[in-house]
């Protein structure tokens, strides 16, 4: 199922089904008021979304309207828990290169993550308001899974149990602010705004094999002012989505609707290219042994879009957002 | 005003305002389903609550009924952001000396601040589940402020405006996984189970004096296993409130219901005591140059209650809480 959410004044929006070719949807409040309370209840809910979904795909429904993705707010404007790992080791061990820093203690054996903030998700093409260009404007190309309630200590196969959708997140990032909360020891706040995401979350089977091993397989394409800046590839993720929510799980239950992102997606080719403006800059100082490029400006745009290794179309529509300042 | 809440089996409880006496309380939903509607609709349903509240204090009320805090939830079971300073500096100082490390920068400049967990916050008596006691479990005794919404670059003053509620908080903590989630520059996540709070939250406005200079003047007194523990006293705070909100607003809307904490409270005078175990250990390891004190184990209560100066009992009520096993 494919699934968006469309402003009518509450926090958490209406819920609509997207047809499979992402060209109409029909709001489904009948069956539940937003994708949260799906998400809440999903046993309860699953058989008659799909049905509806079914419709949707193979009827002419009266109440079927065009999809505009720019209708569209987050698929959860709000969510009870946002987790962001860092489970693409190169952007790590690229980082340390570029720096000279020593690796973090068990990087590759015990996940990085950090909590950020989930009450004021952004929409898929909505500006976005930064308080100012010396702070290091970045994105961050991800992936996402939204789940159903993990209680605490479960294990990663017990946790891949309750994924019931993927998402496509750009995780805002503020590259000026960041060292200086790393070394406090306390980690990321400042330098961690509001996250965007692409305006449809899917079911697991939407993506076919694209999803496979707790992975998304799938190329995120993205473009910088309209100049392509790379289309990593999610397969080389170090840690799985259930290995990351175990972790997220280990000392807390992690209620119904939490989502976790993967981290900036990174490959070790550098043909590739980045999903970050920090990954390039760093890919810079080591193969070029000075940084060329700058972080955003306000009235620059980024496009991320994840795609079928077959280069079709991804399920999660398009990120397409404007930094303005705030 | 003082309100609280009880299960009714939504995730925001219902909402009871109490009397200034913490004897009786009154339902208050057909003013407003929870508290976190009223903070988020504070000045349609401010009028409102304090008729009822003041018809509470001075009236006999049929609808009235005991106040029992043990059948209480946290006053916010879930809540749009918890953000945590560190903003006894007294706190932070004594870990620098006891484990010889520098200082964090800007540390008196700067406040330090993670971001926890936000959705499954604890009531007052209940039991609290932790993995393991090879965790290092602890607690820590701190204030906090409930927020309506703080603009994007607020300033301190303008912050100021934006609180409407003081709580007293638990803010669980597992010592053993702090250090490597400190050393990856990404914070704690594991090291911070679900915080507990006191049952009432109250306007400033019930705190009279002790309400000044944007912290909750009173002393905080914890006792673990029903022995004395400390009484640190929340004038101390390096930072005020209002400062916190204005750090952690920076890059981010912060949306009405968030809750800011203290961080553990902290006194320079080794006679106050201590809000949480790690403290009491690195007093141990500076003056007896060993640590005597273990963290809690299974079974294990601590009780934390703040008082006005004159030794009166404070009106949020009591935390006291058993640790047992998940």
């Amino acid at each position: 199922m494919k699934f968006a959410t469309l402003p009518n004044g509450t926090l958490d929006g209406r819920l609509i089904l997207v047809s499979k070719d992402l060209t109409k949807a029909v709001d489904a409040t009948a069956i539940a008021p937003n994708l949260l309370s799906v998400v809440q209840n999903w046993q309860a809910k699953e058989a008659d979304l799909q049905a509806l979904y079914n419709k949707l795909n193979t009827e002419t429904l009266d109440a079927a309207f065009d999809f505009d993705p720019s209708a569209c707010l987050a698929p959860l404007p709000r969510s009870p828990q946002w987790l962001d790992a860092s489970a693409f080791l190169n952007h790590g061990k690229l980082m340390e290169e570029a720096f000279n820093t020593a690796p973090i203690a068990d990087f590759d054996t015990i996940p990085v993550m950090y909590q950020g903030a989930s009450d004021d998700f952004q929409g898929p093409t909505v500006d976005i308001p930064m308080p100012s260009e010396a702070d290091g404007i970045d994105f961050e190309g991800e992936f996402g899974v939204v789940m159903a309630e993990v209680p605490m200590s479960a294990t990663p196969e017990e946790a891949a149990k309750s994924i019931r959708l993927i998402v496509q997140i750009n995780d805002w990032s503020l590259r000026a602010l960041g060292p200086r909360e790393m070394n406090s020891g306390f980690g990321f706040l400042q330098a961690k705004p509001s996250s965007s995401f692409a305006a449809v979350a899917v079911t697991p089977d939407e993506l076919g094999d694209a999803w496979a091993n707790g992975r998304v397989n799938m190329p995120l394409h993205v473009t910088w002012n309209g100049e392509r800046f790379g289309e990593p590839h999610g397969s080389e993720m170090n840690f799985s989505f259930p290995q990351l929510m175990a972790h997220a799980a280990r000392s807390r239950k992690l209620t119904a609707g939490c989502i976790l992102g993967s981290g900036t997606v990174s490959n070790s080719a550098r043909a590739a290219g980045s999903a970050c403006i920090s990954e390039r800059r760093v890919i810079e100082k080591i193969d070029l042994g000075e940084i060329k490029t700058a972080f955003m400006k306000f009235g620059d745009t980024v496009r991320m879009q994840a795609k079928f290794d077959d280069g079709t179309d991804g399920p999660f529509g398009v990120i397409e957002q404007k930094v303005v300042s705030n």
